[in-house]
């Protein structure tokens, strides 16, 4: 894959000359309290069931992921990542016009382009703090559209959409006849959780697709597991009919009752989250030459307000990556995303955020 | 997935309540001398590398594929398994009008359904032990077919197709504008792979497509990890700009390496196979009842001669699971395929064959 990522301290390592352990990568958006134990011991206590295949079926991760969310088994769509369920989603429903979020996660555009999909952009605006405005996204909605998709909270902005708005767009949506897919990659870091997913509608409205990732909030990009979530069952039987045998492996099919019943390291998280987000913000919110949004996730969005050499390369100097994003529809070189990391990490961040802005 | 593989130990666990563990499995074809150490102690050591996302780019696997087989890293595409490759090469060809084996692997008929292509089958002859007849396949070929699908050696009959022949099919069906896919999942396990592979042709040929996986010969079907070979650098590229990212998880990806520099363990193999093909072989082809196909690869093909109840039936009281082959194309419940195994499991099997053969 050829696209651009946070999480790729591979080519900054050797563009460099570092070596990747070195350093502080802010760029990846993954719990600092790192691989979950429980999972470790069970990798390393069923490491001979490589020799098997995978269930086919994945039965013990499908009951697995619908016992964690009390929901039905025959909802559930299990993955090699979030992405592939994005991809596979998006495949099965075959859009032929979309709306989408600007900024957000790039990935939607790229599986929507290669289903040929005509992608309209819905503006974020600056001035609101790139949340999304009620009154202007319901206007912006009409019957062309085959799929409106949103990331709550959103990628890289980290601002939650109000479920009172999400849910009028959902109903909305299905009166158009258009599909909403709701990307809750990010959902589980934030602050009431249960008051911003939209499972509860999932039984009710079949044009509801929910994306979740095991990947950020269980710290494990390197296993490869995610899932989807409808009550539109022809879809998942369509996308199972089609699919390739065995994208998950095995120790990612073993991870999903692992880590969805391992309740400590979830409450660790959060309450820790909970603390280092507001560190965070309560420390970078009154930098001069930053304009800081305040973040809902694991992340923080930033705009530089000064003119200067760039703020990564003056970060990676000091073995900082961020993630640059500059790349997105709608933002430019002066948008950044950082991570939230351990406190450790989180101060050296702020000591040479301090440091670059008001030394250059 | 849905489609039928052999291996599905856990329907048949669930239906005839034994412990998984306590099927003998022959109806995968998996190396019974394991998950080699070398990959067990890599996992171990790397467990926390989890948390990080793999190389997008995956250079070091690639690295190291190219190495084992002595060919560039630009024509090399790693994925998923064997399977996602054959599914992407397939996509990315997108052929019309296609021509595959009967018996073969059905994930070709299954892959290139998907993408609404036409299949057509070269109907292998009992008479000839299911062996590639050289004249009446050249003839066969024409310039209606897009895509030709061999594998070698041939799943489920485990014959080979004499490299002198796919010589021949390869430059007629450059002449033709035809392409040519040869699934060589199964090579390591032949004697004289060198001899058998169609690797030497890669760089002349841009029409020639070679899959490889790593699930058999090293015995982890649960790590998902083979690859593809070409030297249509254009087709490598297409499908990198369009797939997910990070379909190959931290292990395989770190795998590559492990396990295609465990000189020991591959050379073990070979010789492994080498006497216990022969075992196998000399002790099945003189009993009454069944015609037993002389074996390439590490699994044995069979035809029950006399009426009687379902022989995988018979055997599964046994707790001995093996493949049946009725619902390949061109075969039907009369034949069957076994894995060959370890010395103490193919004792049992043997003996298990002479009780229902003899006893019903």
């Amino acid at each position: 894959m050829r696209s651009k990522h946070g999480g790729n301290i591979y080519e900054v390592a050797k563009k460099y000359g570092y070596e990747e352990s070195e350093i502080l990568d802010f760029s990846a958006n993954i719990n600092p309290l790192g691989v979950p134990n429980s999972l470790k011991n069970a990798i390393i206590s069923n490491i001979n069931s490589l020799v098997n295949y995978p269930d086919p079926n994945y039965r013990d991760l499908v009951k697995a992921i619908a016992e964690y969310n009390g929901i039905n088994e025959e909802y559930i769509l299990p993955g090699n990542g979030a992405t592939e369920i994005i991809f596979k989603f998006i495949e099965a429903l075959s859009p032929k016009k979309a709306l989408i979020l600007a900024p957000t996660f790039s990935e939607y555009e790229r599986s929507l382009r290669r289903v040929k999909c005509t992608v309209e952009y819905f503006y974020l605006d600056e001035k609101n703090d790139f949340k999304l405005d009620k009154n202007r996204f319901m206007e912006s909605m009409n019957n062309d559209y085959d799929l409106i998709v949103l990331c709550n909270p959103n990628n890289p902005t980290g601002q939650i959409i109000d479920r009172k708005i999400l849910s009028s767009i959902l109903s909305k949506a299905r009166e158009n006849q258009t599909n909403l897919m709701v990307d809750e990659a990010f959902i589980e870091f934030v602050d009431s959780e249960e008051l911003a997913t939209m499972l509860e509608y999932i039984h009710e409205y079949k044009n509801l697709y929910i994306i979740r990732a095991m990947t950020k909030f269980f710290a494990v990009p390197g296993i490869r597991l995610g899932y989807g979530i409808t009550s539109n069952k022809e879809i998942i039987s369509s996308i199972l009919d089609k699919r390739e045998p065995w994208t998950i492996n095995t120790f990612a099919s073993m991870a999903g009752r692992v880590l969805l019943t391992d309740k400590e390291y979830i409450t660790q998280s959060k309450d820790f989250f909970n603390r280092e987000r507001k560190f965070m913000y309560d420390n970078l919110k009154n930098l001069n030459f930053i304009e800081v949004y305040r973040p809902e996730a694991n992340y923080i969005f930033l705009k530089l307000l000064k003119e200067m050499d760039s703020l990564q390369e003056s970060l990676i100097k000091r073995k900082i990556l961020i993630r640059s994003c500059d790349n997105y529809i709608n933002l430019d070189s002066r948008y950044f995303r950082a991570a939230i990391k351990d406190r450790n990490s989180n101060n050296k961040f702020i000591k040479a955020m301090k440091e670059v802005l008001y030394e250059s």
